[in-house]
């Protein structure tokens, strides 16, 4: 330990921190006015619904006013992450003890009426939320829903080398799955160029209504836990506050000292091993310092504490037990006469932008550089003719992540689940390598300390690192496998949910957005089967604002190259793509790609054979697999209809299918018309549920005459094209489905049943004989639009 | 130890099995023909395509082939959960060994014809998937995503006192946050009533491309892991076959001797605390006994080795690597003349349901006993006119299930990440505890050793627990915060794909419906705001198979009970049950719910003012808030508008919405045109996103006119009347919206403007002023259809 311990008045000045954030927490959860208590308390002083989560505001609180000693003592940029988000109050309270909340909201103002305002805005219409939210300065993180307060953390940490997140872990969120692995997240975590994490579990206990696990383990089996998770555990335990202040002041410096003697060694000798980081256990009373009974029944420390403490404030005492609790802060030695924090009390608190409330990292879109991107057209394939050549499309955008990667060495990482090399994005281990501070062996390979491809077998882990890496201003991409993304469906919504209200909130400034390759989707699944087969995600997003999601579908990999470097330059979105890694057709040059990508919809001419004129029929697709089915059924029917007028529209960007009111690229109705006709029969290919495109579209003129040929749910380890077969999606089941609609085409209807029921079967035949398609599927080539 | 260790005798048997089980796997990756290898290795025996996963393979096999030996010598009945599904080569050539595999699928007999059969459906067309699945006998778990193995396991011990459930986790799925918490569900199995389970963590070094997370922690780090999650770790750890048989049957004595030692300690002492369970750390080489170098790179003990090992057959020396490679088991040793396993080989195994491919609690269905269920009638509310009466719904459903637990106090159990008392289902803890077999101090309230509702914070945890305990034929419910359910989403896509299977499969019984309330649901989230609000998992359930799902939303509490018992009696399903835990108005009496609920959708005569007339209009409603501001709407309309003909139509079954081709449940067209009309305005009132609706009913004749109001991703903690109205749901719009489409009105319409204006206007003064809502809202009662 370098400093000094703390003096005994400096604890004190931290007691009265602690004390006066408590009284703004409980004020926020009770007071509608009389926010001093200069008058007796009284029932008009209430709010006449009581809302709000006490239980682990102090602990919170706490924590706050000791970190705030310890940044000034160690000179340190703390950002605080509370995983128990419904300590709300906590971070509001502290927020405004430190000048940052009257600074960014200035209607609430350092003084009584800014009080007053501060109280009632909490829980209320109109104001702010119980959690900690994107409303409170100097948080990245929503605890609404619990176990992603870690991952956040280490994400904000990763490549932030003069950073401490001190992260508070509760013990209810320590349940949840994606807590207990991110604790893990230390193998990832290199103390040369990242900074530290500093994890607090904070065991109060109790959950909303019974104990939880890690409190209800002897101390030598959860430090064997955490000595286990490669940590270093401190205890500090009780509920006297003098004696915890005494402990805790200690505890920390003695971590934070652990912490920059670690970065201090690794920082001049270089990367030498996984260190043991610290962690503290700090255990303290649930809803410490509140009332220690209420009705008869013990209040402080049990889950009675957990929302709030006094309810039913019409009955006999409770007015007075109020009272009594709110005076034993002794609001007047908190606050001036102005109802400002005293001098004595703010004297403890960091400045500027130590202030954790303030801390930059906290506000990540103020501190975004934009990437450096290279010109997509460079990594662009020479196609040729449509179709002539096959190529791994997400390959190809790899070599371009490559370049992204070499010229962005500080502010740009991959995650994936260990998918990297599955979903081919290689190329890019030509620059980085995949990040590990553990073990590495002999015979490893493209593995290393210095690695910015993050990888582990936790989608949970993979995101929250992600989304703590663009909150605190940076940028990344998330590859995984298209049905496993299902994994994350409910971080997604509150990342959602976050970008929503950041966006209107003044101070925050745009994130990058969050990008998603999706790739080993539902069609090549060839080695997985069943289980692997899930294109619901797209479903799922759509149900966010339309401001926040996109979603691409590009055919082949210059549109593939053209999405990637638009999602990108963005900001503030969740930007979903999906496409192949399997060798597949590729269609348009690079030159092709860009425009049809910039119109995200659009007609194929080369593809069609109606021209200028009004087609007989329309042929859409949206996804590489249906596009190539859509193809190969156009083929089909030139083949057997030298006349038909057909028409090729090909989407990537799903967006454009909605009307403008629902999503701001929804296609304008006339120009949806043009494309779709009004009464020509439409048939679309689409790579997920059907559902989705009529959910899309229900409001299109021609929407009765739209046929959505999708995944079904059928189908498990089996051949490509057998996939498109079981779900009805294949290039002979797309012609049947036009000449069953084109009226024209009756008189051929018959033979055409029987040609596909041939072909089918004698795909059905030859699959079961060899296990791989039919060699006229395998070589099938575009040949063109007909005579 | 009470048994005698394994004899050298015997562990050759072990050492033979293991490698007739290894020879069936590989050839299952790669033989179309010459299963025995009685010929010359040619290429015309190899599968076209290769495709599977050996890597994790010859491990399975390896504890496959000692628990075997195990089971005999210590009479005991063990269920084998494959963590690792990657692994389905190994767990078919178990039960083929076992024979279990022919009986259950007699074209696959023990013959080398059945066993070229074995070998040609693995991975193929009309095959078997590679994972382990519901087509392989013995399985309750399919391993294609990772992370559920061990929850599943505890579910299966629940109430199985007899059962050991050996439970193999990959490496990989141990980095996954759903296992990583699930190996604290040894604070929840109570050692009198409840199996075993043996977790057996399998190091095997790599994931698809890099290392494992716990393969690259030192041992003492990994033994402290194991220490601080409650477990006695035993390592078996190498690669040398016969040291490594010797050391594994030594372990598997002493473990099994300490599970019987605490079994028979608390089954005759009484419950004593919580024991500390064995587990085993399985450290082996990736792909062990395959080929070490192919192309010059080692192959086994790399990730090389994780699917086929040996590709590109048509590479110089391939084939001969491969005849090798395979020749090196020794087949002729393994299997007679006519290819059936060898009687010394046989012998080694346990027979009849002793075998882990037959052991019953695999094919829960089979035992499966239907509960005894009260009569829900009992708990029905007694409502007297519409709406006059206010309750919390799932507190009487709550009171029902208290019944229930008391009469299946065996084969029943509640799930709930901390929700049940929240979700107001306290009644239950009249009967059966919060489960614990951790500390439980004095103040801690309805919880017990032996409890049967089962609370932990991780939605993970609770539904794989439920799938475990229902997949071994058991009933249960999960109570979850609608929002959260989310966290579970892909859980949900598994097992629906798990129950699509195990239908088609004529040896696998239907097992209980996996039954969910969701409460505290998205339109009643004062306390938590925005993070809390998402009605979006109905919309993922509904991507599933339509013979899976049902979705109901109950508009009060006796349809509730309605609704709960029709699901307790279903199977093979997933029900979703969406009801309202606070104080909310009642409308039907039991017996009108009751048949409101077996027609899941109808007019509300006595809602209507339309009678036998058409109407100008219809309303409808799904779910108890739209219900409630449908039918404030409808009261609005009758004061405005006297002569108006509604009808109103309520919505508790939501697949009655869709056609009947889509769904079992869907009405017919006539049926649904004689309720909604084919040409009058449609009002519809949702829980849930309105595109929801519109999916479901975009085929119907009266779609164009068909106006869904739900939730738009509007809200946060405000009042439960503001919630409506920020989404536009309030009885103030939906009259507006009436108003607006019913030609007669057409004079009224601004006056109704100026009205709806005017009254949200009030709304909304008075909810920032006061924080509640306005009297006339709070205190609004159903006074008929007017006069």
């Amino acid at each position: 330990m370098t400093e000094a311990a703390a003096s005994a008045a400096t604890l004190d000045a931290v007691d009265a921190w602690w004390r006066a954030a408590n009284y703004l927490s409980a004020g926020q959860i009770y007071l509608l006015d009389n926010p001093l208590l200069r008058e007796a308390l009284a029932p008009a002083h209430l709010k006449p619904r009581l809302l709000g989560h006490w239980g682990t505001t102090p602990g919170l609180n706490f924590l706050y006013a000791h970190l705030n000693r310890a940044i000034v003592a160690h000179d340190v940029s703390v950002l605080y992450v509370a995983g128990p988000g419904h300590g709300g109050p906590g971070l509001v309270a502290n927020a405004w003890l430190d000048g940052t909340y009257s600074e960014v909201y200035p209607a609430i103002g350092q003084d009584a009426d800014g009080m007053r305002r501060l109280f009632k805005q909490f829980s209320f219409p109109g104001g702010i939320p119980s959690h900690v939210a994107p409303e409170t300065p100097g948080s990245i993180h929503e605890g609404g829903e619990l176990g992603y307060s870690l991952a956040h953390a280490f994400g904000a940490a990763f490549d932030n080398p003069g950073l401490i997140v001190a992260c508070v872990v509760g013990d209810g969120e320590a349940e949840t799955g994606p807590l207990a692995t991110s604790w893990h997240a230390n193998k990832f975590l290199n103390p040369v160029h990242d900074g530290a994490v500093l994890p607090i579990l904070h065991l109060n206990g109790y959950k909303i209504a019974g104990p939880t696990v890690l409190a209800r383990i002897p101390r030598a089996e959860l430090a064997a836990l955490m000595t286990g998770y490669g940590y270093e555990p401190f205890f500090v335990e009780g509920d006297d506050p003098r004696a915890m202040h005494r402990l805790m002041a200690d505890t920390l410096d003695t971590v934070l000292a652990r912490i920059r003697a670690i970065q201090a060694e690794a920082r001049s000798a270089g990367f030498g091993g996984r260190p043991r980081w610290p962690m503290i256990v700090l255990r303290s009373p649930k809803g410490w310092t509140g009332p220690r009974e209420v009705d008869g029944k013990p209040n402080e420390g049990t889950w009675r504490a957990h929302q709030v403490p006094i309810g039913a404030m019409e009955r006999d005492g409770h007015l007075a037990l109020l009272d009594t609790w709110l005076r034993s802060y002794a609001p007047a030695e908190l606050f001036d006469e102005a109802g400002a924090p005293r001098a004595a009390l703010r004297a403890l608190a960091p400045s500027g932008t130590r202030r954790m409330s303030a801390n930059p990292s906290a506000n990540g879109g103020a501190l975004l550089r934009d990437l450096v991107l290279p010109d997509p057209a460079q990594f662009a394939l020479d196609v040729g003719a449509p179709g002539a050549l096959r190529a791994e499309s997400t390959r190809v955008q790899g070599q371009y992540l490559r370049e992204v990667m070499r010229a962005n060495m500080h502010n740009f990482r991959l995650f994936s689940p260990d998918e990297t090399t599955s979903n081919r994005w290689d190329a890019v281990l030509e620059v980085s390598q995949r990040c590990s501070v553990a073990e590495i062996l002999p015979g490893d390979e493209h593995i290393a300390a210095d690695g910015r491809v993050m990888e582990m077998l936790s989608e949970h882990q993979c995101q929250g690192w992600l989304e703590g890496y663009l909150l605190s201003g940076r940028h990344g991409m998330f590859s995984c496998y298209e049905a496993f993304i299902h994994i994350v469906d409910s971080m997604v919504n509150q990342h959602a949910k976050w970008l929503k209200a950041a966006a209107a909130i003044a101070w925050r400034r745009p994130v990058a957005s969050l990008n998603y390759l999706l790739s080993s989707h539902v069609w090549r699944q060839d080695h997985n089967g069943a289980s692997h087969q899930d294109p619901g995600f797209i479903d799922h997003v759509l149900n966010k604002k339309a401001e926040i999601v996109r979603v691409y579908l590009p055919p082949d990999a210059n549109t593939l190259l053209a999405v990637t470097d638009h999602c990108l330059r963005s900001r503030n979105r969740i930007n979903v793509i999906v496409a192949g890694k399997q060798p597949a057709e590729q269609w348009l040059d690079m030159a092709a790609a860009s425009a049809h990508c910039a119109r995200g919809i659009g007609v194929w001419e080369w593809a069609g054979s109606a021209g200028a004129h009004e087609p007989d029929a329309v042929l859409a697709c949206a996804g590489d697999v249906p596009t190539l089915e859509a193809l190969a059924a156009a083929q089909l029917l030139y083949e057997h209809f030298a006349d038909l007028k057909l028409r090729v529209i090909n989407v990537v960007d799903l967006m454009t299918l909605q009307p403008p009111h629902a999503h701001p690229h929804g296609l304008p109705d006339p120009a949806f018309d043009a494309l779709f006709t009004v009464d020509k029969p439409v048939v679309f290919a689409y790579h997920g549920y059907p559902a989705l495109i009529h959910r899309l579209t229900y409001r299109r003129s021609n929407h009765a005459n739209l046929h959505v040929h999708g995944f079904r749910e059928e189908g498990s380890t089996t051949t490509p094209f057998d996939m498109t077969v079981l779900n009805g999606i294949d290039r002979f089941r797309l012609f049947a489905a036009v000449v069953e609609r084109v009226p024209a085409l009756a008189p051929a209807r018959a033979a055409a049943r029987q040609f596909v029921a041939a072909r089918l079967d004698a795909h059905r035949r030859h699959i079961e004989q060899y296990g791989i398609d039919l060699p006229e599927i395998l070589a099938w080539r575009w040949k063109g639009a007909g005579p």
